[in-house]
């Protein structure tokens, strides 16, 4: 009787110690980079470049995204300088409420976007798309509602 | 004579290909942190923690700086979710203006804190105090003004 109930303890316990966590299907990584929307693009790369001293990209145009973008590489990771390229460019909105420019977004790094976003839905946390796009990196990205995430934009990005 | 001019030259050319540079005395390393204030911590605890999958710290009060704080342990930097403390918080205004919260400044560590204040200064970079605090992680903070820096207000840890 005694060996019985054990028996039925162990096969009971089991679902609730190991079998009950369903595994994550994926993770995420490193923080990628923040992304500063700027007025004016020399002179926020002269900041990062001639007064801190920081290793900074030539501007790049992203024409698919609407933006020239310039890299600040730090030791760990990066900060993105956005401008606005074209008339129709997704900072333009951004800008004008700050026209100082400021921090626009955060970009996180995770190993499968897709289940990445299947699991932040049932979370209740809203992509912006519904399918990740090929991002400035040449990597699959989404961002997600700024009202699911504390006000902040966040991007995520495959890799 | 052909000698002397060439020695001319060699002595002449030294000050603009090296010597003129003056060796910088400080540098900038890591991005530190990203800060976040946030409106509500435990539902930004979740978000990180319980959704994205993060390592998220305890909340901890600090007392000396009018927040609580929650760090967001990424593979490469953290995110440091801040919450007001006290009737004084310096976020408290920033909360006013960003209900939902949002990304409320960017540290970068330096190895020469005080070097790095005293040359941003000779670039029209303002420290918002003259001389260094000690900040959350004990060590010597200063932020500068975001009007000098596109709009964002960045701090600067020595590390």
């Amino acid at each position: 009787m005694l060996a019985r109930f054990s028996r039925l303890l162990r096969s009971r316990s089991l679902p609730f110690s190991t079998q009950s966590v369903p595994e994550r299907l994926w993770k995420v990584g490193r923080l990628n980079h923040v992304a500063i929307a700027v007025s004016n693009l020399d002179e926020a790369t002269k900041l990062y470049r001639d007064v801190l001293g920081a290793q900074v990209s030539d501007p790049m145009p992203q024409p698919d995204h609407g933006v020239y973008t310039v890299f600040v590489n730090f030791e760990n990771t990066k900060i993105e300088l956005l401008y606005p390229l074209g008339e129709k460019s997704p900072i333009e909105k951004f800008l004008q409420k700050n026209p100082s420019g400021g921090m626009h977004h955060v970009c996180l790094e995770v190993n499968d976007i897709k289940a990445a976003i299947e699991s932040l839905q049932k979370h209740n946390v809203r992509p912006l798309n519904p399918e990740p796009k090929i991002g400035a990196h040449g990597k699959p990205v989404v961002f997600l509602h700024p009202k699911d995430c504390n006000g902040v934009l966040v991007e995520l990005e495959e890799a």
